[in-house]
């Protein structure tokens, strides 16, 4: 049985970052948990999903989505579990994905759940390899940059949710893959324990030297997470009909742009150039799901969480993930156990 | 009947220029007119085609091709005559084009050579309309944008050998049609003679304002000559699904480049951009021009060329080219009568 607690927490935000994020941006408040209307479900909310997205949301500026509005629970994907229903549909014990943001308790009429079978795989994973950083490495590497066995395909982000996943699938369809990670560290963990070919520390001082022996046959497939200088000096190393997903410029996010020199290299190269969004392309999720989920049961895909705890904890490790300070995929655990 | 000269001249490449080109880089030589061998034929040069992709080759940075060499005839498309032939498909008096390079007289043996026939089009405009130009505008915007009607298509360089025949194809396949040109002469020309919807003059201070005000349903295809900073404006106007055809960066030809910042537009507005090379594909240039003959012939073209006289101003025709002095299609005549 489930006991339903008298309040819960959320955190909203406060204020709109001008530059760096950071914590104080946020607010930690707490409600009383509301009584359910039909239709509705209350859902006690075991991970919060932390990603690169969300930074951009919280800027005013034109962009593809809403902005997060001030005041209100900051927005982001979710794992839980139904504790109380009056819908259908939903039985109390019901495990579930959405988007309903980060609090420790969630209503919902039951639109844009996705519904998670028990046991197979932890929760946790449902929002990252099973969830949406695994369709945006799945269909930018098939999907848009459509990469060959023995292509050479670089990733940056690579020890990321995201940069993780890419690398390994082009592994295994047979690539030569080069990561970029910032710190010897990382670039460690990228090689030994992802399997990647190489991998170049972006804050190394002869990160281009190391670019280049990395590639010697220069770049066929680029998946871009982050922007700014390294991105620049991949494009120097473009073969000819090369392509670029441009899946995020994180290097961006935080009011400051890096001014890019080299396109030029664009046409020289014949690149093509293709920005996504995962969310434009939900048709595809199961797709890349099942493919993941076999390589999962076949232990293929080396699986790694930075897990936070706590709703508090929240907004720094949304300021921590925007610094790189993340391996593999960030999320904040709300409960102790599964 | 046609006279032999006993010498010619020709202008080759004296030095490379670092940065902006000059024209004491070139040098002109006079060479004692070569026997023709078995094969060979001797070409009159009746004009010289003028282009910005000459500046990028005049550098020894990796590009999609060899650079020019020093010392030696400089690289260039042609139109001109056989004056002599011991070539079994050639007869003196036939009308070619070609690349053969600045210079009065050519020898070839008849490789890489286009047959014209007589009359029916000015000789001058199978290095304009009916050349690699007109090749280049049919392909960016029918295979690479892919426009259809009722979209807004904008166009940088707008007065020149390929924008102004972007911009005028675009208008007959129903769009919007935005020019971008350098000073408020060129921005009229493109409305009034070339029939654009709009043009935006770049060199004005509120170059933004009137791009924003010439798109007001923002921007669904670019075919970008020039790069830089209206290029990177350009970016802030794009709509979802937009496609930008990358053909030219002229603004960074001259050894500095303008950083861009909003390159992160691509992904809000999940932007394709395609850099291409003309020459990658022959196979559809007849196509081009079979299209772009009917045009003509029914009077749809408004075509206008910048015209230099002499060999020896050819040089200076290059250096007003990279600075946006030509109107139209710049070529340099080399004999007063077609």
């Amino acid at each position: 049985m489930h006991t339903i607690p008298k309040d819960y927490r959320r955190v909203v935000l406060a204020s709109r970052p001008q530059g760096l994020l950071r914590e104080d941006h946020f607010r930690i408040e707490t409600l009383t948990t509301p009584q359910l209307a039909e239709g509705q479900i209350l859902v006690r909310q075991h991970y919060l999903s932390i990603d690169p997205y969300m930074r951009a949301r919280l800027d005013e500026a034109k962009s593809y989505a809403l902005p997060q509005a001030l005041g209100e629970t900051m927005l982001g994907g979710t794992v839980g579990e139904v504790i109380a229903s009056r819908h259908p549909h939903w039985q109390v014990g019901d495990k579930l994905a959405g988007s309903l943001g980060w609090a420790e308790l969630a209503l919902s009429d039951g639109t844009a759940l996705r519904r998670i079978p028990n046991g197979e795989f932890p929760l946790s994973w449902h929002l990252g390899v099973l969830g949406m950083p695994g369709a945006t490495a799945w269909f930018g590497l098939n999907q848009v940059l459509q990469v060959k066995a023995g292509e050479t395909v670089v990733v940056s982000a690579a020890s990321g949710a995201v940069g993780s996943l890419v690398g390994q699938l082009a592994k295994l369809a047979g690539c030569c893959v080069v990561g970029i990670a910032g710190g010897v560290e990382k670039a460690r963990y990228v090689c030994e324990d992802l399997g990647f070919d190489a991998c170049v520390d972006y804050r190394a001082n002869d990160a281009y030297e190391q670019l280049k022996a990395a590639c010697p046959k220069g770049i066929d497939a680029l998946f871009e997470n982050v922007g700014g200088a390294m991105f620049d000096l991949c494009l120097k190393r473009m073969n000819p009909f090369a392509r670029i997903a441009l899946c995020g410029m994180i290097a961006d996010y935080q009011g400051q742009t890096t001014p890019l020199h080299h396109l030029r290299q664009v046409i020289s190269m014949r690149v093509k150039v293709q920005g996504f969004i995962i969310t434009d392309h939900l048709d595809l999720w199961p797709r890349a799901w099942a493919e993941l989920s076999d390589y999962l049961q076949q232990g293929q895909l080396h699986i790694r969480e930075s897990i936070s705890s706590g709703l508090a904890q929240a907004p720094g490790a949304l300021v921590g993930l925007l610094q790189g300070r993340n391996w593999g995929k960030q999320i904040v655990r709300l409960i102790d156990t599964d």
